[in-house]
């Protein structure tokens, strides 16, 4: 199980304003307590940013893994910003993300073959969000066409079946199930996939949200998943990731494996 | 999510005693208890009691079912005991259960054909634990098998892959998972399956139980897990489970779910 930290996004006023200040102090600050706390990518977030999209996202990159040995996940649908990021991202970048929109699948992945990225394909379109699996499922094909007819190798792509929240479409966790499971089905080797975990509890009371992201976690976990972006503050979250990892063998069981 | 209460077990001090001198007031206590809590099921381990198994049987089936109107889980190896209880079960009990030991399979469902009960098949051989899934497989084959030669239905079964603490047989939880998936691939529609949950926790810190045993039930019901048996009283668990619910569209989402 592969955690993408999600703290770092322009939607969080302390972060935005440290973005436009090119004030690197609470952005360090946020990427060393999610390294800290399991995340294995930091997800790095900055809106379309229309403006100073390429020199903001470069000097993120920079500043961020000049400090912190961790890969990224560049997250924004300004493909200029997105591929500043990338010429100067050290390591295997995560794209964030294509989805079935024909402009934006092509731009991102033409960047993920040029800079040998991994890339999200969020199975949506532009004219809105998918009904089902079986939506969903149309648009992922859609997705590894785009990628292969430029030559992205299936492996570097992570599929996303676009988690809502419970609160206003409950019904759609269980096609959030169907999809992680028919997506693997696409390919052998299985192809990943991957989901935004608090999508979830978007809307949802604070002291339920922890509840719904840990298990929409593991259940997605036995469904086979393969990598959430999440927020590794939460400290019941990472011990759940911890917990699945010792189910998995990744990591060696012992008493105090939570402290 | 089917939930089948552990507690009423002779293996609790105070439950034996009420067991022994048929005291009704402490077993109605963690009956009721349990129920509120969110059982499905209760179960009613008497260990084998081959003095007055029976006799003891018949009394708490009776004795709780008079008070609490819930289907049990008898669970015993002594097959006279076993039938006792049947013969005064209201509703559709579980028998806990056979296996693939020979005279335990026939004697055992022997009896869920004659009562029309449900029946556990415990994936265990009289000479040991099974060391990995297709060990588990060969032996659900065994117990599908027996079942089938007394004429038991095959959506009565419950294929039980024999959870093992993490804390001395780590690498076995996987293998518990491929197990589940496993099971299910024997019949269409799909076998169900149950596990006994806190055996995952068993000789692991207090403190850390509850992780263990939520996270492996959240990540069994990913693998298509039917039911458990469980700590009732664990109140992290049962919000666990009525979170699955709601994925799983069985009770509707509100922001009070968990109160």
């Amino acid at each position: 199980m592969i955690i993408v930290g999600e703290k770092i996004n322009i939607i969080t006023k302390k972060i935005a304003k440290a973005m436009k200040e090119r004030d690197a102090e609470p952005i360090l600050d946020f990427a060393k307590r999610q390294v800290e706390g399991g995340a294995d990518f930091l997800d790095i977030n900055i809106g379309p940013s229309k403006k100073d999209g390429p020199e903001l996202m470069e000097w993120l990159v920079t500043t961020i893994q000049n400090e912190v040995d961790i890969p990224l996940s560049l997250d924004t649908i300004n493909a200029e910003a997105m591929e500043a990021g990338l010429k100067v991202h050290k390591g295997k970048a995560i794209i964030n993300s294509a989805s079935g929109a024909k402009e934006r699948l092509e731009n991102m992945m033409s960047l993920a073959a040029r800079y040998n990225s991994f890339v999200i394909g969020l199975t949506m379109m532009e004219t809105g969000i998918p009904r089902d699996a079986n939506e969903r499922m149309a648009i992922a094909v859609d997705i590894i066409q785009g990628a292969a007819e430029q030559g992205v190798p299936m492996e570097d792509i992570l599929l996303d079946p676009l988690v809502l929240p419970i609160s206003v479409a409950q019904e759609q966790a269980s096609e959030v199930f169907e999809s992680i499971k028919m997506f693997q089905q696409l390919n052998e080797p299985p192809m990943k996939t991957i989901i935004g975990l608090s999508n979830i509890s978007n809307g949802v009371p604070e002291e339920t949200k922890p509840l719904l992201d840990r298990t929409l976690l593991s259940v997605c976990y036995g469904y086979g998943l393969t990598a959430a972006i999440a927020d590794p503050f939460d400290k019941e979250l990472m011990d759940t990731v911890k917990t699945i990892k010792i189910f998995n063998n990744e990591t060696l069981y012992c008493h105090s494996y939570t402290d």
